[in-house]
């Protein structure tokens, strides 16, 4: 590996500088995908591996980052289990979403090599294509993001749903988590058996549930997650990220991932300072603040570098995945303000 | 007052049990106020004070509730600002958003007496209505939320444009924020001089902003508002509420209000340890709790009635508003279990 910053901090290891991905960074903020976009629309380019490892590897190429992500969508694993999905720039559609005992019954635990075999080819042309310059990170959606997903048929407002299957039918609710934890175990594994070198677990939606109910629907899932591709690839750092659930980082640090996603909505330091000093984290400048002028950017990020020195070791993303609207330039300069404030 | 044990607890003092009201009590997920609406708009609604005063008791009669909320949006106040300002079940639109620094000049602060006189007369018929049955809380935006909708022109999934009016052009956001708070004091003020009892600051999207920024941008705001308001009348306890900001409770404490809302993303307990056991607060039941079969609505608005012994006082309520498709049954519920678990 030419540059391993990534996997030596996800490690909890010191590093020459601050290692920096982008979540998002392969996406439409970038014209080299928009051109490729123009030509495909988003779930072919996603089950195309030649492009979608193109597209992985451009912001490698484009702004210097320390880690590629696999380019996939969260929901494709829905698409393999059986259900009908339509992705686009405007947002998931599921036109069946889950909502019977049959429906949850008629859903598969899918042969990833089988269903999703697209996602395994293209982790493998990323890794050719990125020749060891940097680390291929995987990743898939985490069981309680996934059934607000399924249960809402897209995105939500307030995923009252969802929320009402867990609270009127937890019995249904514990049945489709555990489905779904169960592909996500296979799906990841698969993925660092074709060649990704760390995983993301992504709980998007896990602050819009009540601590209570974090713990009861999200947590146990995530840690058997957690447990279980350890367990398949002690060596491969995995990290957990979720939004809005800086209110419960003594429940998050209970997932037991080596790397904790942090929110925008909590100081880094504190974030830190919550789930103990030993704790390795990944975040958090607030993608908008990439609209800041080049002074006021360098400040922001340069603090969050700072704060992250109080952990075990940091590495250096948005809070959030970065927006569409974003200046490449601006990208490419937020990665070099990091790589300079934390050099050692 | 009848039963002031909201106005007791408000100012920190022991009460007989728990008060309980319930934001957006007077709405839709009740058939009198569906009634009402069948015959005029939301817009219609608000701006007729006998109709207006009628919506804010329903919840007092029908529910049980310890405290009315003067029925009213907190967008109204735009409207008399001078922008054009639609409402309606599905999300405020504002067509003509105030973006420019000639958006910015336009905007009057207005005598509220004169373009908002609507609001202070169905606040004098509601208390007329009430008959000292239980108080009434007055309300308005906080200017960092009012601006979001005012640069926006509505909703937004990111509040990307009003983030970028605070970045890039930080001098004219800080005008708009001038002349929202400075009518936001005016607002709030001659809602206590017209009757109302308690003023509560609804900062909605306090939690979309990274504390650096909400220390910069809402903070100041909101605590001349809360001094302002306190000088004038003293008495009269003065709420402050945001969703999404248990991340930065170190700030929100900064305002000083003599309430604080809680969010449901955080247990009220941590809230409170947040907070200091000095502090009262509000909530915060996750509005979807109100979906879970009787007895474990029983159990966990016990559980938060419990929390909240641990603060100087507790005023029960939602950690947000009180979703449409709730069964009133189910919040009269809770209006019963509140009182009997609170009680001493």
């Amino acid at each position: 590996m030419i540059n391993d910053r990534f996997l030596q901090a996800a490690r909890g290891l010191r590093t020459d500088t601050t290692p920096i991905w982008i979540m998002r960074q392969a996406g439409r903020f970038l014209p080299q995908y928009r051109a490729i976009r123009a030509r495909v629309d988003f779930l072919t380019l996603c089950k195309t591996p030649a492009l979608a490892a193109e597209v992985t590897v451009q912001p490698v190429d484009a702004l210097g980052v320390d880690a590629a992500i696999q380019f996939a969508d969260i929901l494709l694993v829905l698409e393999a289990m059986g259900l009908e999905l339509e992705l686009g720039d405007r947002g998931p559609h599921l036109p069946s979403p889950v909502r019977s005992e049959n429906d949850v019954a008629r859903l598969a635990v899918p042969d990833i090599r089988d269903r999703l075999s697209y996602v395994l080819q293209a982790i493998m042309l990323s890794r050719q294509a990125l020749a060891g310059r940097v680390p291929l990170i995987g990743f898939a959606g985490a069981p309680w993001t996934l059934l607000a997903y399924a249960v809402e048929g897209g995105g939500s407002k307030n995923y009252l749903r969802a929320k009402r299957m867990l609270f009127e039918r937890p019995a249904l609710a514990d049945r489709l988590l555990e489905k779904l934890t169960e592909t996500t175990i296979r799906y990841l594994c698969a993925q660092l058996d074709a060649g990704a070198q760390a995983t993301q677990l992504f709980d998007s939606w896990a602050g819009e549930l009540a601590p209570a109910d974090y713990a009861r629907f999200a947590l146990p899932c995530n840690a058997r997650i957690r447990a279980a591709v350890k367990a398949h690839c002690p060596d491969a750092p995995f990290i957990y990220f979720g939004t809005g659930y800086a209110g419960m980082l003594d429940l998050v640090r209970q997932v037991g991932a080596d790397v904790v996603g942090c929110d925008f909505r909590k100081s880094l330091e504190s974030s830190i300072a919550a789930l103990g000093a030993d704790a390795v984290v990944q975040g958090n400048l607030d993608p908008a603040a990439l609209f800041l002028p080049l002074p006021d950017l360098q400040q922001r990020a340069t603090e969050v570098v700072n704060a992250g020195r109080t952990a075990r070791a940091h590495i250096f993303n948005l809070g959030h995945g970065i927006l569409p609207e974003t200046e490449p330039t601006q990208a490419r300069a937020l990665v070099e303000i990091v790589h300079e404030a934390g050099a050692r």
